[in-house]
């Protein structure tokens, strides 16, 4: 079935919630569900499971289960919540999508194909063919650091058109591009069609050039920041949202935590979340999923004096 | 468990096998069992389910297990089955392998992780983790292409010393890379190591540099020509396995049958190779998973007039 | 020598200008007097010869010269002229380097070293050792997209530190990068260095980051409209900045004209400024360098079409 | 004018020849004489100036004449002399072949273009261009990892067939796709097309598959070792090469000598060779050219010490 878009377009700020993990890699459902409460407190607008943030890759589909179930349940309808239905291609990414229907979500959002190599005509039919199976509003996900392709902009505004989209998480760094998209729907009056930019750190500029949304990671540890941010965006209060911005673009570099030389970036960057978030009391435990390397006592020490000079601690 | 490498170093030729399927997509038992009977008639010496070649990263959780079932207990041990475990990380591969392990087979090959942006030092602790938790043997899977990463020799010769992995499935294409490897393995006497070439055009030259076996997708339609291209090569007669090589690599030339403007390689390549299994009356339907696009009646000629070249009709 | 930068950072709109050829391919100097003169008749604060959009990659090294000495010559100081000094490796870029030093101009532009694959800290010896050769301020050109890597923030802030570049232009579309190199300049008080943006799409986004000037390639054809934007941006008035910009985001759409299955995406782009210069009667002749592939009439027409709809002609 | 291909095609042993510099960066013609003697009495079949192993990257237009000048006039047609035209585009490689032909040479070698994007038809304009402006055989030298383009297969049939290209460097490391281009020669009967492979380290196996040549950056290092693996090949002895292969694979090492983490592996490889060719005295100074990092005193013993292993001093 293709499903009609949400009534009222997807607006705001929808972080990408991390997955707390006990220490012998179960979900941790108590601080998971602890998180949320802080983020929907803090008034986000939504929020985004299982996505790159959350650890998706590395969560075996028990493990995404017990998150869906776990939020969509815990909301309960607070504000809406999107669960990522990542992986390689179509039937297996339609089977994570009813998994997030069945337990309530509201969204679904996919990624180009990955691991194989994928022609357009492709990557569109995929699009097509996963809406058409959930009933569900579906986002597309732009990710080339993960997938290795960039989704072309003729074809999300056809999907937009047609209604088969319901919006998309732009996640490219191409910010020319976006705001190309967003004019074209904008001059085709299309409706109800959210973009969503993953470009946490130049937000100001996403939602002046006429964005709807933003889906921070570091949302997670400072979600009334990007709160205030969009307040600020929304009013057209240009200054002060730029300096709040700036504020979080320094907040940001906890993500420079872990040694280079020692661990991927992405180990870096989602370990030092985690380790924020254990600082400040929210989850239990900081670790990672495997094959992830963990930080050390100095590089969360240094996550704890950026989050201190930050005012969080 | 760090388990120990098989006694006998495996060798030879290891078809990829196709994953036939049904018009509705799901797996074409009776099929899969013609398939894997032609094969092993043939003479090959082992086979590898679940590979890129067996469309893996289309088939769902379900379906791999029908794939593992079907083919471990129709082979019943006439050859060595050796089964993809291809995921995005640790705990979703280990997954994957243990369900192998419990279908009967004989051996995991798994990729390094992708999706995620991985440190040399996660592939390393992702390969260890994955062989401590599964009592099979591990193959590494090198494959580029698909995981945007190249394994690090000095990593494979560690492994491999360490009898952490059983043998390296090297599709790359990096031919020097691959003999600077076979040749540390030799001054280093790393027993009990298989070193198998995926790339099917140049078995010949990897036989003559020292590879083990040979992986190919095109041993799905000639399997008899790789037997004996391997017969060739195992005995010295380097002629006769030069002619044979070249008379496949004409052959091959099957893969580039579907038009490039309205399809991706990988479809034109696996939907090519299921048209000559279909035109073979191997299998009795040639339809590949979604998202990819199928040979038309034109492409599916141009198929059958190169097998007909061939002399396989 | 190390050279100081300069006293006043250079700001505002920089064109990356336009190389009107002969139909015989020599460099054509009226043409090219007549485009210099409607720039900075239209208001714009220098000029970028020698750059990307000029075709660098195409003029050989008499050409350049030509280019240098017509267009210092020919502005006379009205506007400090910047030249790129584009090629492989630094003993060759110094020679650029020279020449445009000898020619007049105020600034040199240098990329990465490419064709070789070069370590980071090759890159910034790189850097020191073409600012210590020549006598004129030095400028970092980011442009992963043609030299395939990346400008690590941390060497550009140490070198604007020091002194020993006096700005970047930043054409890799990582606009966050770029904020946090602008705050991290901030914060560190680094005076006298000048980060001009690349990014023609995004342009009052920049300027509202800090940014401090933009080398627009469609402001060959339409100089006027990046002169207001940037005066909008000056005065705060984001409103109108935001509509200049849009109204131009639609004129940039006659980048696309070339058919994408017949020429590279550099040929479409240029060939549509330098067919939109013919078009407006700035210059005689649209002829692109070889090996680019020419524009035809019904491509031509889709330009006038769109300049048109602009109301530029 | 495009010219005939050469009566006999272009086979054997051809080094790509160092490009020994003074301590203050001039070309040591003494040393670089010494060089081309030293290859050509070890019977080389033909020398390749001007190529990456040769720095031309690194070298201006000035000292790259000495080196075309200084080697044609030293060989005086003992074995023929290919010289590199290494640059961005068209124009700018027209004039390295003509100064080549200039400087006697006996034909050019010449990439695809980089820097810009381009087309696979601008890529098949670029060398019918440069084939149509030197009275020169010009050979395609396929090397992506600096170019970042592949050469089509179907292109360079067609210019052989031509006659438009007398011969194609392969460097891409794509031994598949070198023997299906092999084959497609010999089944359409194209005479005087040299197939020279760049894979230093399975050089056997390309002239069992049947390519004409090689083009060693090794060679400089042991001219021998690399004429006496051409004799056993071109007799059959498939064993004695295989052994003299892996004995130069062993000796191969000395391009690992330095540090990953302070230089780039093109520093390292050309230090190596130059540091190889100074401690067995053929040049005066082992220095290359900026900003490439200098090897080290250890990791230049680790280069005397592999020589020593060799049998080399």
């Amino acid at each position: 079935m293709t499903t009609a878009p949400p009534a009222s377009v997807l607006r705001g700020v929808v972080p990408p919630v991390c997955t707390p993990l006990t220490p012998d890699l179960e979900i941790d459902v108590p601080s998971l569900k602890r998180l949320v409460d802080r983020l929907v407190d803090a008034g986000v607008d939504g929020l985004f499971v299982l996505g790159s943030t959350s650890e998706v890759a590395f969560l075996p589909d028990g493990h995404r289960r017990t998150v869906l179930e776990t939020v969509a349940g815990h909301v309960g309808g607070r504000v809406p919540v999107l669960a990522g239905a990542i992986d390689m291609t179509t039937l297996r990414v339609i089977g994570h999508a009813r998994a997030a229907a069945d337990a309530g979500c509201d969204g679904i959002v996919a990624t180009a194909p990955f691991y194989t190599r994928t022609h357009p005509a492709e990557i569109e039919a995929h699009f097509r063919q996963v809406a058409a199976a959930v009933p569900l509003p579906v986002y597309a996900y732009d990710l080339p650091v993960s997938v290795h392709s960039k989704l072309d902009a003729a074809m999300l505004l056809r999907l937009a058109s047609e209604g088969v989209l319901a919006g998309v998480k732009d996640s490219s760094g191409d910010e020319g591009g976006m705001r190309h998209l967003m004019l074209a729907l904008r001059d085709a009056a299309v409706p109800g069609f959210s973009v969503l930019t993953g470009s946490e750190l130049t937000v100001d500029a996403a939602f002046a050039m006429g964005a709807h949304g933003v889906v921070p990671g570091l949302g997670n540890v400072d979600p009334a920041g990007y709160v205030r941010l969009y307040g600020h965006c929304r009013a057209g209060r240009w200054d002060e949202a730029r300096a709040e911005q700036e504020r979080l673009l320094r907040l940001f570099d906890i993500v420079n935590s872990g040694a280079a030389d020692r661990m991927g970036r992405g180990s870096s960057a989602l370990g030092s979340f985690k380790a924020a978030l254990h600082l400040l009391g929210v989850i239990d435990c900081p670790v990672t999923a495997p094959p992830q390397i963990q930080l050390d006592a100095g590089e969360t020490e240094r996550v704890r004096r950026i989050l201190a000079e930050a005012g969080l601690l």
